[in-house]
């Protein structure tokens, strides 16, 4: 699959954080030549020795000849994008750009204002990231079974999107293709708002005592997950987004005033009701989230099994799932307070579960039913 | 250590739902004599199927005697609690009564209201549940290693207390004790208001497309697990501590109403300063949840493998995360679209995981850096 590619010809990486480090050791898996450009020379410098690529910067230095790269990947903080895109189809006129930012409208535009040849750039939003930055959280594999969407303009031309896409699929990616704007509407709601929504969240724990906070479990370890998340890098998307989220936010507001005024009078007439409506609602939304593989929602079996939280016993609990040859669909691990005791709780097929229970019985492990 | 309850005779459980049943099949498994009493004869009938206790219905019908108890867990709707609790109390003389609903104050004023004998009865509220309800769900391990809160009132006799703890102990909760009101507020913000959030989050996914849902990846599948949760409960907890709630919700409406504003001119004066304190203020809330154990919060080390997804495969893995004595901290699968293959993020101590990552790279797992 890589071999397109890598006939090609060199690609070049401008910007070498965890999504351009990551590009670059992917394709070098892959054999391709890759090069690395970062305006910080140590990051240059890591993405180098980890193996991403060749330091464009070092090569110049030492009087060596840097390829002209058939390809440009441009992976730097959102809020250069624009310029460092226009710069590379500048300086590079047979070179195909992409980039890798989150947002796609904004660059789209600002690459039209500046009258920049947009036949020879794609937009491209992987949709792959960890709560880690830098060259050092980077890995190959980072983009394996992850979505990855191409935002072609109307003037781009399809040898150009062939050619992003063949990247995305080498490393490994699921492609889609939307126009910019589609696509800037769809990760407001499913990325943008849900950050808003965990840090809203995660921000009113700020003054909770600890011992309150020790109480916790698994559902606000989950809710606020992503509240961890860089506030150096989300200005720039939330800044970029900004068109896309405020409508959602809006519809936040209305609901939680509603909110807000019913559980100021709680015993009202129809607050009940409110309550209700907005579980319920809430229901109906979760529920349409697809599962894993991209299928649509599939109702797995549980069971859960107690395990001695010691080295060795989840490998023996995952064994004696292995040898019934039933397929582990999901695992959840709770986490516990006080005790070295966890339980495991695994989806499987459910025209399966019963063969599983009792084929983990009969190996002496504790299935609660 | 079940000793001191089995000795002390019989306890009623008055309804035989998730919480009431898990008690059930909990205690029976300690070799405690279990009542079952539910309004739904179904419910009480299939409590007893699973062997939470014997059913008080049909034991009258036969007319056989049925033991005077000696506590009585109360686990009906929270809507219903305290004329229950008052009930038990006033029927059962020399019984301890405890009731397991989710917010305490307000059953503990109802009762003094009522003019209840308080010295027999302390609020308790075992932190554990599942997504499912019913006496099907049940599972005796349900309280194993969860928090269990107390709540007694100044009028409770410390051997009521203390009765109740050890009820709580048995089943293998963590016990705490807190008043009433502290026990609400705190619940409120680890519990409650992220139930709110994540069921405001995932409304907001009622009308988008399925395609752009299909883009989503593990952050919004975290913010909205919750939201699943059943309505007719969740309208019983919100109505009885929506004192407790209505601060923190107006907190996030003063967050939210500055963050619309700030994204309705996102390059004004002060915007990405605004935005940045926004997702800090989330990452300093979301870095004091202390880590699972009840410890401090403490930072593992993290390494990724790619797994195959095949039966077994996870099982090896883990297998030779065993062999090699080191303990499995955490762990976390990622749902990937479209491919059938998974990364597995494995935590551990930190001081061991260069060892961990040479020894399943030697025998052959491919290991993200």
């Amino acid at each position: 699959m890589a071999a397109e590619t890598a006939a090609e010809g060199p690609v070049l990486i401008i910007g070498a954080g965890l999504l351009g480090a990551s590009v670059g050791l992917g394709l070098r898996h892959l054999g391709v030549s890759t090069w690395l450009r970062d305006a910080s020379p140590t990051a240059e410098a890591i993405g180098a020795d980890i193996g991403a690529g060749s330091s464009e910067r070092l090569a110049l230095a030492a009087g060596e000849t840097v390829p002209e790269p058939s390809l440009i990947v441009v992976a730097t903080p959102p809020d250069v994008v624009v310029e460092t895109v226009a710069q590379a189809l500048g300086e590079h006129p047979q070179a195909i750009v992409t980039d890798v930012a989150s947002v796609k409208s904004a660059i789209q535009e600002g690459l039209r204002t500046r009258g920049a040849d947009l036949r020879r750039y794609v937009g491209s939003h992987p949709m792959a990231g960890r709560e880690r930055s830098g060259p050092v959280a980077a890995r190959g594999e980072l983009f394996t079974t992850m979505p990855w969407v191409l935002c072609a303009a109307p003037e781009t031309d399809p040898a150009a999107v062939k050619r992003v896409r063949s990247l995305a699929q080498d490393l490994g990616a699921h492609v889609t293709e939307l126009e910019a704007d589609e696509h800037d509407a769809a990760v407001a709601l499913i990325s943008h708002v849900p950050q808003v929504m965990s840090s809203l969240l995660a921000s009113r724990l700020q003054d909770t005592p600890l011992h309150h906070l020790s109480l916790a479990g698994q559902g606000l370890r989950d809710t606020t997950r992503i509240a961890a998340s860089d506030p150096g890098l989300w200005v720039q998307i939330l800044s970029a987004n900004a068109e896309s989220i405020v409508p959602s936010l809006h519809g936040v507001r209305e609901d939680l005033d509603r909110l807000i005024s019913t559980l100021e009078d709680p015993t009202g007439p129809g607050a009940r009701l409110d309550m209700a409506e907005l579980i319920a609602e809430g229901n109906a939304g979760q529920a349409r989230i697809p599962g894993k593989h991209g299928g649509a929602p599939k109702a797995f079996a549980q069971l859960t099994v107690l395990v001695d939280d010691k080295p060795g016993k989840l490998g023996e609990l995952f064994s004696a799932v292995g040898e019934t040859g039933i397929n582990l669909e999901d695992l959840r691990l709770e986490h516990s307070l006080g005790r070295r005791v966890g339980l495991a709780e695994i989806s499987v097929d459910p025209n399966r579960r019963d063969e599983l229970v009792e084929a983990l019985e009969q190996r002496g492990w504790k299935v609660v039913q």
